[in-house]
């Protein structure tokens, strides 16, 4: 396993394909880092003996000590750890830990690779364990690039005007596949080791050039990273942990980009790409379940907190209001418990999480962000909003105003409320919010989009039989 | 184990003491019958090969085959099943399956009875072993009796004017106690073959005569079940398995009613008054997040038939309200699910959900019902308000006119949607739909009951911890 | 103006064509008075001074006294009359005072019959004019009989396999027309004197025969009135207000019914069937922002009683719980108030409400009925559901108990607690409960119908130049 | 009528006491041009015809043609058009227009300095008239400056340790009064000609020394302003309206501040401290019927523009999304027109709102920001959170690939939707972003001060006794 060290030494040897404030940077980048030291952190603690069960298990393919970030999950209990271990992570990070993703894909690359070649005869899965047995040994990370830029939602992969608004295979070799298009919201393939592309959904016979998956380096030549990094407003003497973690997303172009047959997961069996995009889907979504209730744990905590500094605490309104947030975070996480508990063990070796829970999980956490965001702000009071800026903090003139009349509670110092209320101000009003709150809705799938999973797999015609027993229009349950 | 027709003649045996229109009536009155049917099924199906892993089980104290509804539960596996058992019961029955009260009694007598022995030196859980020995060979049904009448909402126990306002410990013999209140709201009691009482509420010390349980046959002296029957509008031809099931509560009077020493559980210890009402409430919980699923299941069952019967089952806004429905059920149960999988072992060996999740879960179904109810009524449309009495429907006048303008959909028969729309009419329209409502609220605990039992037992300083490391207040996470 | 006793002696002398409990029956039947009193209120306050500022008014096209259940609004002021009338009256009644929906029926004809006579050159609008005045003159009052039994909801009159699931002309003739089909959901048709007819829906050409408006007497020959009546659990002995009044609604068939020329008002002129019922929907959606914010009144007054009874009125959740009744009640007042405030006079001088407030009033009352009962419940808990029969505070075997159980805070009766939750138990545990619910979904139009009417007839245009000018897309906001 | 230029170099004259960046800066600072330009709009279009009707009235007092931010409501018309006003111009400066405040400032000190002279026998109604005329003949702007600092907010003003923490007399002289202490979240005082200081809450007598109101020149000696300005992202080619409008709130800090009696308007009567804070409230909530209503203008526009571009316009959830938007925004509009409509006339000539419709309109507003935001979220799906910077747009080895990718609708140039995504960016994703959304929720009260508000003025009793007439526990609703 690499040392955060070794991680970040690694980026810097990569080629520099990465745009920023109009520029093409190195992974050295200061924006870069708020990134970085989110990821910096999964090589920190597998070595910290506090963590290692969480973060360290054993490959199932080599038996050797691997970042659990790298494992394909084989058990209920491989699935309910990944879940604890994100949920911990997202608290020392305060929020997204990143690296899931990367994840996700390899175990959803476990099942389908292994469906295609039963069903076509190929070698996918075997070229795929080759490359995770290089993934895990590296302890590698990798950025999961699925959603298409999609161009007309209305029309298919190929009826596009133009034919490049989804990844395709533009041309096939001896060697490889040359691959064209653009990915859209792929967060830390600025600081990845690696790039999994994936279907964004499915496809039909005419889209099969659409339908393609693999896995390159993410200084590929041809691939171009443009990046927009989302980070909380610098301090400049009032430290804290929050202000160094942030989040990198690309907009990544495969311009003509070469990809050797021992990557290639998936080229052109059209009838796999929805059932890729599904289960890379599935994983991710049951990875939410780890990572949404440690942004609600953030949030409640900050809204305990706000409270106490407030003194309103013990006011029943706010009984009501931190209890709601306990709700929507603990929900989502026994739904992932409930899928964990409930998933099945795939031919492949490889546990798949129950579809449902993962998927209701996933919803909840999704409509009830916003909801959360207005909980911390109707308890904080407007002071995020209007908190005068660092400076004056600092400048010995206005200072002594601000320290008097920021006091609160007797016996709370000035300078801890005045870290409470910046942090509220960075977490409810920085550039940083949005992002979190457009995340919450969309990463990982809108709840529009577990609607259409659920709606579509869920059992409805048991519970209509219900129904028509009771109501005497059918004689019995079965 | 009993037959239901031998549970049925038990009841008859039993001296008259429940209170009906205006009378004394026995215990085969028409109306107690819509409960009966209910408990009836739970002897039923444990004879039906289909139903037994579900129903049967092994008592832990005599090796037996017991009825579930008798066992205490000895590991994460029963707590399982006994929510899947409560689930699919009240599929049947179209509603709660009553039963599970009982079983929740014991469960949590199990446990106090043990502490207060530790703690006191007293001898309740040798006879509550003894009780459970008697209450599974005989396969018993017991109401909880636990709701007092509670006067003013504002006063304790002992601050009422009146001090029978809770049940209490009138006196005190050699053979046993002599007790005195009402309880009310007491489901199954007026055809339950066992009232056990368990207090409602922490108590002081100065509450102590109020701290008190046991364990009566529901015929005892002194003992009067006034009882209100909610039953669907009864059919003259369309029969169905919805019209014979209903449910019938008491208001339970304690005229000054003799318990013998070995059925009393708790007298006097007031610290545990609290203890044994959250326990019972916990448990209770837990059942809760077994048969709220399987109302969601019928709301949503009915809902995809009315939709399809109206046409409009493709449309976009039906699959979102069908989601949402399943929504509300999958979460609850998912809630279950995490308190049974992260529940504890208790030194008597009875196994403790997770009280966080088992109180996530049914306040979640508490603040859901009515938006249930909705949802259903909405996709109906106006006619489970309207629909002509089925007399019409009978009437050879008017049954052509009714045949004729009823049809929807071509292919569906008359009669079928007059079944589906007789049955939302019971389910949207009747007596028993607000009683349904109500108990969706109150049955079990109120959302407000669950809100405080989670703040009160839910880490909000480890919450807060997160933050405060986040801000810089604090220099680590623990 | 008539009495009251005269309204019911005209209703007694109409040929029976009501239809209840597999009978033909006579409109003295004990269930249609439920309804008949809440018509008759609106004959007996018309002569009490205390309301007659509110009830009677001058027709402008006689100048005589009339009740302004048969007035055409000339004016916002009189839109404003009519809404305070109705909330008003609603009090009383304890609910829906059901004589609007005659009133909005002719004050749309006044409309239509104006537009097509200028489209068609027909006289449907002096003939209008002549029945007004007979309307008036008698004080009549009318159901309004627009929606149809509508067969497969996705196929169009013209497409239905039966030709009669709408209304429809089947023969016209020197002396009139033939219509036969069936309205459903038909409040008060069986105790108004007059039916009148309208589309349900926008007509192609090809379902102009089903483009039809007519009024006639209600036992006219070929019309019958299958009826189901909504009325509170009878009392024994603890009489009150409410327990008289309830509703009834009708299935309305028209087998083959002759209606003369000049009681026509539409036949044929299809493209005006949407305006007809678009015109009726406004008007009436416009009286449903006076009767809701009665509703809420009602159960925002039980819940500040039960509240005070229970005693808990001063607690912090339930100041939240009262608030937020008031807004949905406040809110629906206000916005039939802005719409009274920017209606616009009609060419025909009828004054229009402003379509998008009263469809924004009554979707608010629709999308959140079922929440005000949630609330009302919340705060009344669960006695509704369980409370005794009445028999059992009658007979004096078990009376005692349920007086001295049932007290709560000192100083209120008894009797004063039992006939708030009596009152409670009728509200929300009786079969006019759930029929109240659906009623506010579904009375007067679903929230979806004012969904798609406001969809149609806003200018989202106007908003979108907004952001295209903030955006930089377009120069500016004109 | 001042001119914007006029306005901006009065501004310029003023001694320099706002503090931004650590430094004392002068009223042209650039981050400071947010917020005035804002404000300098109020000037210009007071002198475009367009929007004359609108903008300028004429003075009560003197007769002459003046801004209406400067007017005191005479009429239901005046606020009508108020609120009319606010509307529009927050389109054209894409949110609050701020300068409402000191409209509602003078309108509260109208009522508020009249009542306390009747009951004091002092001077305060003259000295505000010539204050009034000064104001209005100069066409001044004033920030309203209402929210004390607060310290422990369980603790009255006279109980806080630190006595400064609410801002109160310290000295009478002949000439003046002497007051310290500081105000929070000021908006717009940095930018505003004067400052209008009103009690925050209601006072007992013991606080007397609270209960003071004044004006003063915002470049008073001994005022401070630590300013704090919220802005949108600054664009560097994409230029449009919105990036030039922003909004200040100051920390306002009044450090031993003399004020000559002419322009003390409260000093010491504590009974009315309650009294003009509830009428500055209530003006101050009527403005914001206007202004909400705009914030969801723009909201509703562009998630009309991006379901366009996003090809989705059509879909049925969109239009329900669209609608709530409607109904959120109209709603609110209608409680203000309610408001106006049902105003009343004070003995001082104002025009008062109606309390219940204003509170009922701004807490619908404070309730549902969140909501709103998350419904552009939705439907914008997640490229503002990801957009790539602007100057990846201009770099020309990265715009080829944007402006490929970024294409969506055939037709709709790149640029275009370049702009329309940058402009939810900024809405959605920026620092404004949570600035907006706070204030949403706190500006102007919260929805806890609504319905503290709503508590204490609605007549619960009348509501009471309809169920009590109702239920037969009283005889008559009177």
């Amino acid at each position: 396993m690499r040392t955060p060290e070794e991680y970040i030494e690694d980026l810097k040897k990569m080629k520099p394909n990465v745009y920023m404030e109009g520029k093409r940077v190195s992974r050295d980048h200061h924006l870069l880092m708020y990134g970085i030291r989110v990821i910096a952190k999964t090589f920190e603690l597998a070595m910290d003996p506090k963590y290692k069960d969480l973060l360290v298990t054993k490959s199932h393919i080599t038996g050797q000590e691997i970042n659990r970030f790298t494992h394909i999950a084989q058990s209920p209990e491989d699935l309910l750890k990944k879940q604890e271990m994100i949920r911990k992570l997202c608290h020392i990070t305060g929020g997204c830990i990143q690296r899931c993703m990367g994840c996700d894909a390899i175990n959803a690359l476990s099942v389908v690779t292994y469906e295609v070649d039963k069903a076509y005869g190929t070698d996918y899965h075997k070229n795929f364990l080759k490359y995770l047995e290089y993934f895990q040994k590296n302890d590698l990370t990798a950025a999961a690039a699925q959603t298409d830029v999609k161009g007309d939602r209305s029309l298919r992969p190929h009826q596009q005007p133009d034919p490049d608004l989804y990844v395709r295979i533009v041309k096939k070799t001896d060697e490889g596949i040359i691959v064209r298009g653009a990915k859209n919201h792929i967060t830390m393939a600025a600081y990845a080791d690696e790039i999994i592309v994936l279907p964004t959904r499915a496809m039909t016979e005419k889209d099969k050039d659409y339908a393609v998956a693999f896995a390159i380096p993410a200084d590929t030549e041809g691939v171009k990273l443009i990046t927009r990094v989302a980070y909380p407003r610098p301090r400049k003497e009032l430290h804290c942990p929050a202000e160094v973690y942030g989040v990198g997303d690309s907009f990544v172009v495969f311009d003509d980009v070469f990809v050797p047959w021992e990557r290639v997961f998936l080229c052109g069996e059209w009838p796999y790409a929805g059932v890729l995009a599904h289960h890379f889907a599935n994983f991710h979504r049951h990875s939410y379940t780890g990572c949404k209730p440690a942004v609600t744990d953030i949030i409640l905590g900050a809204s305990v907190l706000v409270s106490e500094y407030n003194g309103i605490r013990d006011k029943p309104h706010v009984r009501s209001r931190l209890v709601e947030l306990v709700c929507v975070g603990e929900l989502v996480y026994a739904a992932g418990i409930a899928s964990a508990v409930t998933s099945t063990k795939h031919p492949s070796g490889t546990q798949i999480p129950n579809v449902i829970y993962t998927n209701v999980g996933r919803r909840h956490a999704g409509v009830h962000i916003y909801r959360e965001y207005e909980i911390l702000t109707e308890l904080a009071g407007g002071l995020p909003a209007t908190l005068p800026y660092e400076d004056e903090f600092i400048n010995p003139e206005t200072k002594p105003y601000l320290e008097k009349y920021i006091k609160r509670k007797e016996g709370i110092p000035a300078e801890n409320i005045h870290r409470c209320f910046r942090f509220l101000s960075d977490t409810l009003c920085s550039a940083l919010t949005g992002v979190s709150q457009v995340a919450g809705v969309h990463g990982g799938g809108s709840p529009i989009m577990e609607e259409i999973i659920i709606a579509a797999s869920y059992n409805f015609g048991e519970k209509k039989k219900i129904a028509e027993y009771l109501a005497g229009i059918r004689s019995s349950l079965d």
